[in-house]
């Protein structure tokens, strides 16, 4: 649950501070499963997202520093957590090996019923 | 897809004018279905709902006279919509008879993937 | 998965034999749990739903002599696996004693992403 | 995401230890709207139910006092969370005026895409 | 929501004239966003969306010239909305520019709770 | 709905034997439709999918001599679903030439309200 406003004419009223509340969900792909027979811990996958999208939840997105200048939109917003997931992941936040053994990765934000928006890389 | 404001301390951000998309649900109840074994014309009913939406969609409903003063917020569209849909079943809109047979009502908008609200009541 | 034709002009083309998916879900309510803590035993519960739907499923409805006569709308079949599902129940089909503790039922049918209509109704 | 062991021949291999994740809806009921055009602070509401969950959630529910003696199924749990959010509505989590004003309320925990349970009850 | 017959054996009852609802999705595809932040403009794009199915909507498939000779199964259906969606993108419908700027396009139909078909194909 | 076990610390409390409800989807690509305008007939596909799950629903796949020594997590039985596919399609499970025409299929099973996981081949 994020405020934000969005800079340009072609988004009307949302040129001013409004709010939105995501579905955040993340896909992690590889060719083959690890030794135990996983993509990967999806406990520590939970809390990686988690921590990430504790530094946006009810906050003004205009006031992150590391936002400024940008607007803000579902798809914007799907390649930030993409980027903040794929930092965190190359330290080893979703365990030792698995940023090795993934090849790519999927954020997807719903932001209503009718509207997502995605951002898919390669992890390597 | 509306624009709208909100008044109160409590909306925080939405205080300001801001967009929201909605899906909306409409459900008929009646005691027994038909002589065509139907609960009512499908047709006409989503013919009557779009008219419905028609009046609202792509609008700033901080400009509409008759939602002056109100804080337009998901539940209290929800009654708004009830009510529009439920003055035109009453003058035959999706059939002549069937205002009298329908038991109640239930409009559901669905603002966000983990939010929505409903209202409903009897059509009699 | 069913085929079936529809007899009335308020049908249109839907007069000619044509074909229908349906997704069934049943609910089921009772006052307090059971001494497992549960509503019934859903093995049980969709052993016997499996059952109903076998009777019906890959079927031309038109040909079924007990629904002879019959528009088998979506909203007329789910009052009709409501049936079929209460008879099976009252003779313990979902275990001894919970025809008797179950309160009420609820049959839903979703003929598409956009249409669903369902039938409920006490069970004592 | 809870571990827990059922107790019962008719629960077969869950009367071992085992896993479950569920996904929580609560729904809020009032006759009318308040002031604000809201059933309640939906801000509120999300903070109180975490709270809740955050009582139960990565646990094993067998070790939880309070729960010792009971088979957790999820038509259980569901009343379990209706209960601890019940009484911390009643002491004004939600705000002020609002447990009062508040007809009834109704918990949803879906276990999996093809089963789900709810408790649902007067708040008064 | 369209009435259609199909030809061939294989379709068993469908041969006759019968009717089907759609869910319809579009997806569109970009390397980067532009300059505002977007994939494109999500009001031109819904615009031309109800456009390409204002032509099929309420329609007897069979009766459109521009589709006799073909069986109008929902993967078709996909397909012959793609292409519509880009004649029309490339004339400009969702914004100068952005036709180049975009990728690849998907276009679903959901046709029931259990069936759905896609198409998707590069847009250069 | 099947019963198993895991083998490795990194599954806590899910080493016991528990059980799991699985939605099983599958999604057929290829190149061009054929020349009855179809993907493939999908009621031989489903027909061949409920002959693949009959094979495992109401298992318990530990005591299955071909998944012995494997953790049949999620992700993995996505993968022996696939395999169990393609080998009955390469035999024209779901019609002659079908198997030929074919591009790549995906399997897709929901495990909970937000877990699910996938396998994706081409079938050439």
């Amino acid at each position: 649950m994020i405020a934000h406003s969005f800079s340009g004419e072609i988004f009307g009223p949302a040129q001013q501070l409004h709010g939105a509340t995501y579905g955040v969900e993340v896909e992690f792909r590889r060719a083959a499963l690890d030794g135990d027979g996983l993509v990967c811990d999806i406990g520590l996958a939970l809390k990686t997202l988690r921590e990430v999208l504790g530094e946006l939840n009810f906050k003004n997105l205009d006031e992150l520093p590391e936002l400024r200048g940008k607007n803000t939109t579902t798809e914007f917003m799907a390649g930030e957590i993409f980027c903040r997931m794929k930092a965190r992941i190359a330290t080893g936040a979703i365990g030792p090996g698995t940023a090795e053994a993934l090849a790519s990765m999927r954020v997807v934000l719903r932001e209503s019923p009718v509207a997502w928006a995605s951002f898919e890389a390669p992890l390597r």
